[in-house]
């Protein structure tokens, strides 16, 4: 945040006491700091009313009036007896003196407000110096209220906590306002519901995600495409089961690093067993099962795996906080001659991939490690230096946009992570590409060379550059806002007849499209018209066709899109037309 | 077994005693059982030396001898005193005659062959009175030696046993040896090794199949197959997490009654959860998740899902016995009125499911309740009259071979099973369709009736035609002998180019058949063309073609087939024989 930002916000803060204090004299003030976005200010009203949402615009009102005549932020420093004098009927001003003075640190007051209103606060600091002129009166809005217990803690008493926004300009939070309205009408929990595509069930467990037939729909799409997209890469698939005994996760190194995030041991008769929280060990021993020569690689195992890990139920929250991971992995065994390429190859299929779902605003991110930090790093400097080198070359060569980070690889090789700016402005990584130094140890992963000794430069890269299922999902419908392309579609077409004479090519319609596979439906419901077009719409259905009397003795139809386009087309064609349409995976 | 074989297989063992004694004049007899195919007896040989492997044929020469001129299988009554008198050399049979003496049972002792050489054991009867006549002296055979604790324990001494197998006559013993003979051969194991289709990892945990790339394409096309099947006759697919809450498996009622079967539980922070042991609790979550009304019926919920059953790991086997089941399960929904439909509905699939794989020999086994056994049975006798009378209509009508047993039902519902005869012989249930009247009780389904009244007539069908992946992989691969039809096959034709000068038209044909997704592989080995034909009928490739001078002149190839058919055809035609063979999935 800007410091001029941070400034305004906190100062708003304080403005903000100054018209609950006019409003409600009783109300107690704690603290009030700025945060993203805003600012916010916690109060004690128990000795009096508090108020209520109805009053927010009030308050804002006051506050603006307030600021228009606040000329100068003024303070002056105090004794702790001053200081406590002056809070002597507010408990909590009085702790955060008594800290004050405890850890020898100044105390200041500042005045807010100035003329027939003002309000003293205890402050460190961190204003606007003439708040009047420095702040847009038109680029601040309170929000909402919520309960907040004093200092975070539930043994503390609850206060009410007023929440405002604030940027540098009316525009700018004008911007903000309508990213959050879009973000609300894009919500993939929402239109999760609407679409009828997942929920989560309380009785089978918080953050794991029951897909209904719809939603499985284009789980399943992403599959099939990403299966073939990896098959015609020279990826081989394979399956492993979601569990193992604790051997392989003390050899892969999960336990006991990682043990607090996986799910909790079974005992079985022979022996401890665990939820896998990754799918690589797995891998690693199917790369062992058999000797390799230098002749098999690179090799490259493919898995739609899910991996379980252990967060705190309190966290968990539709498809972005999940337990239960669904994901599109994979393990490619190279050589360390062959990191250029197979990392090369990695990238353009991640790139191919997030083309065909329509998604470019999205750059690269080259974590590096530190040679200063051995204790940070596996320690293996010419695998370092070559590997972030060679990656370095990829990414020049293949003209992408990325940044690189000076020590922010993991502890077993560099990495590149796949920045997105989402269609809500929110920045995620969606995938990473990870080199894996370590692994060749620990699973002790070898080869015979062309000179038929045994050689054990065998690296691996992780990676799934489509997320888990359930973060790809949930980035798509808000990406589209539900409105996914023909081919990622639930449901693709409603065939409409006007009345029930036109039924039966209706249902010829449907019929003919179910039979190619097209994913039709027919609504011969007694809803009128205009109701079950405006259904269709609210469906989000890509197409729909509506059969009337000149249709039927055409036997034609008229293909109408969501977006309001239609064209006319005879029945025979409507098949091909949906078709090409799926196959091009158009947008 | 029928009573006179069983005494024939007893008969035999006292001669295999005799025999034993006459060689090893140190062994002690312990006891020797008629067995499933035969006999063994046990021995200790802790006095002196023990037969090896070599001496069997020798002993069972010894037993023919003896066999030649034992007329009659004379016997005693003897007190306990007698007989501690007669084995007091003998620990174990003084064992069991003084547990005789304590149970105050009657003492007899046989006197086995005739001649110059007899033996007398203790035993309660069972014998052939003349077993020269009686026994055909070219229907046994001793089989093997192995280790035995005495009377199963390992507290006991270490026995030997050996092994024999007896039946009526001599051709009955070949056939069962043939047999015995063509399951080793077709040994799903063997076969899964050789051609790395799976394997078992004790890293990873016994029962949990890992599947290897071609092991995993075979799993693939099962499930494309089925999935697609499935589709046309109107299933949707969901997919549900393979753990859950206890409350889920209380109210399914598989806790407690089931919870010895499941994986322990584990504590979470929000409660007890657990691996599924069933599909179904899950796929019932989902029906309920929105209303339903009579229109929606029936709602058929498909999933390729896993679960998990804690075997004790003793026990595990291959792909046979294991821990984690791969299915594809599906649960219908229907009212009271589409039971009979849907049950058709369901044999139908499955009958077309094991024709497509080539499977025939099979039959139907309906297990009925029994009316007088209320206490074992759902009390719903209306539904058990009208369910089992429509399921016998629909095999009656659809004139399959099927059996009926009474008092043989589930708790919950009545149930068909699809009975096979492997081509090892072995008889096997391969999938059970159960229909199932408790669920709508415990999970409390109901929908909204045309009346606009609520109804609570919901009935569901469990059923998994294909079994587990496991389990039916394990059938074909036995049933096919590792030569799968091309379809299924993992490595569908090999090229082969006769020199190096060949190796640029050879690639030309493997990249075009790779294009179109043939799983074609390039033999460019050094190995002689001999071997290397010879290794692509080793690993049971469909096809080959060998690529010489004559080919690449005339731009042409000569498909040959591991049945030894061959065929010339054009390059451009190779890709789409091939693609024919494989879409009408020709065995």
């Amino acid at each position: 945040m800007d410091k001029n930002l941070e400034y305004k916000r906190h100062t708003l803060a304080h403005l903000l006491a100054l018209a609950i204090r006019r409003d409600f004299p009783h109300a107690l003030p704690t603290i009030g700091p700025a945060i993203e976005n805003g600012f916010y200010y916690d109060f004690d009203f128990s000795g009096g009313p508090a108020p209520k949402d109805d009053d927010i615009k009030n308050i804002e009102k006051n506050m603006k009036k307030a600021l228009s005549s606040w000329k100068n932020f003024s303070h002056k420093s105090v004794t702790a007896d001053e200081a406590r004098e002056t809070f002597k009927d507010n408990l909590y001003k009085t702790e955060l003196i008594d800290e004050l003075e405890k850890a020898g640190e100044e105390i200041t007051l500042y005045t807010v407000g100035e003329g027939h209103f003002e309000f003293t606060d205890l402050c460190r600091g961190g204003h606007c110096d003439s708040p009047s002129t420095d702040i847009d009166i038109d680029s601040f809005r309170l929000t909402s209220l919520a309960g907040a217990y004093w200092r975070g803690s539930e043994k503390n008493p609850m206060l009410t906590r007023i929440y405002g926004l604030a940027f540098n300009t009316k525009d700018e939070l004008g911007a903000y306002l309508a990213q959050l309205e879009e973000a609300k009408k894009r919500d993939h929990r929402k239109i999760g519901q609407e679409m009828e595509l997942f929920f989560i069930d309380e009785m089978v467990g918080k953050g794991l995600v029951m897909w209904l037939p719809k939603g499985n729909i284009i789980k399943s799409e992403i599959e099939t495409f990403a299966i073939e997209s990896e098959r015609k890469a020279g990826y081989e698939r394979v399956s492993t089961p979601h569990i193992a005994k604790e051997e392989l996760f003390l050899t892969s190194g999960h336990l006991p690093y990682y043990k607090e995030d996986m799910y909790p041991p079974m005992e079985m008769d022979d022996g401890t067993y665990y939820l896998r929280a990754m799918n690589c060990p797995h891998h690693h021993r199917i790369f062992q099962h058999a000797p390799k020569s230098y002749r098999d690689f690179p090799i490259r195992l493919a898995e739609y795996g899910t991996v379980y890990r252990n967060e705190r139920s309190g966290t968990l929250a539709g498809l972005l906080r999940v337990r239960g991971l669904d994901m599109n992995d994979a393990h490619i065994y190279c050589r360390k001659d062959q990191i250029k390429e197979e990392f090369k190859s990695v990238l353009e299929l991640t790139m191919n991939h997030f083309k065909t779902f329509g998604l470019t605003d999205y750059w690269f991110r080259l974590s590096k490690w530190d040679p200063n930090r051995m204790d940070k790093y596996f320690d293996e400097p010419e695998s370092w230096e070559h590997a972030e080198s060679v990656i370095r070359e990829v990414l020049v060569e293949m003209r992408v946009k990325f940044i690189e980070v000076d020590d922010e690889a993991a502890f077993y090789g560099p990495k590149v992570d796949v920045q997105f700016k989402s269609i809500i402005g929110r920045e995620e990584t969606m995938s990473t590409i990870q080199l894996d130094f370590i692994a060749k140890e620990r699973f002790g992963l070898s080869y015979i060379g062309a000179d038929g000794q045994k050689a054990t430069d065998v690296f691996v890269i992780h990676r799934a550059p489509l997320s888990t299922h359930e973060r790809f999902v949930a980035f798509l419908i808000e990406h589209f806002g539900g409105n996914f392309p023909l081919w990622l579609s639930p449901e693709q077409i409603k065939i409409i007849p006007v009345s029930e004479v036109h039924n039966a090519y209706a249902a010829q319609i449907y019929t003919e499209l179910k039979a190619i596979g097209i994913r039709a439906s027919l609504d011969t419901s007694n809803e009128s018209m205009g109701k079950k077009i405006r259904n269709a719409k609210k469906d989000r259905l890509p197409y729909f066709v509506v059969v009337g009397d000149k249709e039927v003795e055409a036997k034609n139809v008229t293909l109408e899109s969501r977006k309001g386009e239609s064209v006319e087309m005879s029945l025979s064609r409507l098949g091909n037309h949906l078709i090409t349409e799926i196959e091009a995976k158009i947008l």
